[in-house]
């Protein structure tokens, strides 16, 4: 907790001592992997004992994160239009990671394309691997993106949030983990300037808002985010509403599951991040996500448009 | 919180009350289910208002839950042999559940076999819809097992852990949750009776040893579990001997991911549990997952061999 603590008292420019080599490349907090002849990525089964892992990946610089395999094999396919990559004749796009069951991993040039599972430690885990393959693969600053689903509050169906502040269920802006039986608390703080452009990416003809706010992050999808409609319900339907009108009242704009491991592990690795959530229902008028499957698709799009029109920007490419 | 510590403090006939109908079918802790005219199971893309779920479920008496989709297809290709079940010429088994993306379920006559993804909130989440499938199929007092991999606490890689306790990141034995914006502790139990007699069902000639012991269950596997090789590590290597000395000397004999919440939940709905971890290596000796494919392939089907071995007895099937 010190060394965290120290760093966020310092500001960014100590913690840049700590995160990046003098040529932009990706320096770890943990000297012990330097000393490691072999790296195992277990969980997205890469080696970097048997893969030359600089030249598969050193030319990443976005690295796009959302909930299920099948997304993110759509958005890998559409952002290969959008920045006009051609696979030859023959070959189509492989998930380099299926050996592991776990995660599916898709590149396509410079934007590395993944799905993270649901909850806090499974993104976790995903970061931590992520982060030691931009370490390994030598990648220049690298930005991360969470494109995921949400529940709104106070925001209908169908519409974008930028995440500015995460906080826990208990309304505060760390990571509480214990590590050696200790608790050490990480603050979860999101890369403002990169919120901000994601932002006025916005287009008036879109058919969704973008509202930027604070995001609540639960361990829970039913009893966590208030629901009625959960296996268990200990509370009344009053107690419901005025937890979810006191999100509201603190600008509270949506809950989902992953936002705060995202934001407090970036921010302790310096890497830049944001997190763009698109609402499947306001929960001030209900629990279930009960859209159809199109209009559901359809919404969770909304996302890769507009990180697609980031990466886009960076590339050099003209917009559509 | 007074609901579910008044019950554990009246003990298991009071908690039937809650959970069980006169018919041994599952209740809930939450009449607002019964209320619905219609039920939509997102995560495993079932709805009770289009689906006969009593006609589709309605026999299930185990269900089996894993980590990663491929695993649990193959057990329920494994069980499907074993139980002596044959599907008609030309079919094969369906994932019920893959329009949802999430999680992968399979159906073998009374067996439902399904991912669980990694970490508490993943798992979490399923178990609220299963415990409400379940109820809306009115199945007869399910048994559910969690079929998992873990690192061992001075047992070598390749055996078998069931749990008799569970433990948190603090070594407590409750599941804390945030439940709106409170504090909410749920005790974490498994059912012994059950835990016995799985023991109980090991054979001379198994390659494999089972201990019954205490597990940890974390919410992060790098710096959660004391590993020296993640992105980020605050602690020398002798700070995490002693605390994996601490453990074992406190009985603790594995790590894993989820078993906190399957207990907590599990134990709340009145449904007998277990959980049947094969050890990928000894954390005393090291922290990365480094055997080959084909060992840790093997070792992965132990869990499901004793599972197997349970179900078969407890549908009168003699073993192999």
């Amino acid at each position: 907790m010190s060394l965290s603590t120290q760093v966020n008292a310092e500001g960014k420019e100590s913690n840049e001592t700590y995160t990046r080599h003098a040529d932009d490349t990706v320096k770890l907090r943990n000297t012990n992997i330097a000393d490691m002849d072999r790296d195992i990525l277990y969980h997205i089964a890469l080696d970097s004992g048997i893969q030359n892992l600089p030249q598969m990946f050193g030319d990443v610089r976005f690295v796009c994160l959302g909930g299920t395999p099948k997304r993110m094999e759509k958005f890998a396919n559409y952002i290969m239009k959008e920045i006009d990559l051609k696979l030859p004749t023959g070959a189509t796009l492989l998930n380099i990671s299926q050996r592991s069951y776990r995660y599916a991993m898709y590149k396509v040039g410079p934007v590395l394309c993944l799905s993270h599972g649901m909850g806090m430690p499974s993104i976790g885990i995903l970061l931590h691997e992520l982060f030691k393959l931009m370490y390994h693969a030598k990648c220049k600053d690298p930005v991360f993106f969470r494109l995921g689903t949400c529940g709104g509050v106070g925001i209908e169906g169908g519409n974008l949030v930028i995440s500015q502040k995460v906080v826990d269920g208990y309304m505060q802006p760390f990571l509480d983990m214990a590590v050696l039986g200790q608790l050490h608390r990480r603050p979860a703080i999101l890369d403002q300037e990169l919120s901000e452009e994601l932002s006025d990416l916005r287009m008036k003809e879109d058919p969704f808002t973008i509202t930027q706010g604070t995001t609540m992050c639960t361990y829970d999808f039913y009893e966590g985010q208030g629901r009625l409609d959960g296996a268990f319900c200990e509370f009344t339907e009053g107690d419901k509403l005025t937890f979810l009108n006191h999100l509201h009242d603190n600008h509270i704009v949506n809950m989902e599951m992953e936002s705060l491991t995202f934001a407090a592990l970036c921010h302790h690795a310096g890497i830049r991040g944001a997190v763009v959530c698109v609402t499947l229902l306001n929960r001030l008028h209900g629990d279930q996500v009960a859209e159809s499957k199109e209009v559901l698709e359809k919404w969770q799009k909304y996302p890769q448009i507009l990180i697609s029109r980031y990466i886009k920007k960076h590339l050099n490419i003209k917009p559509n």
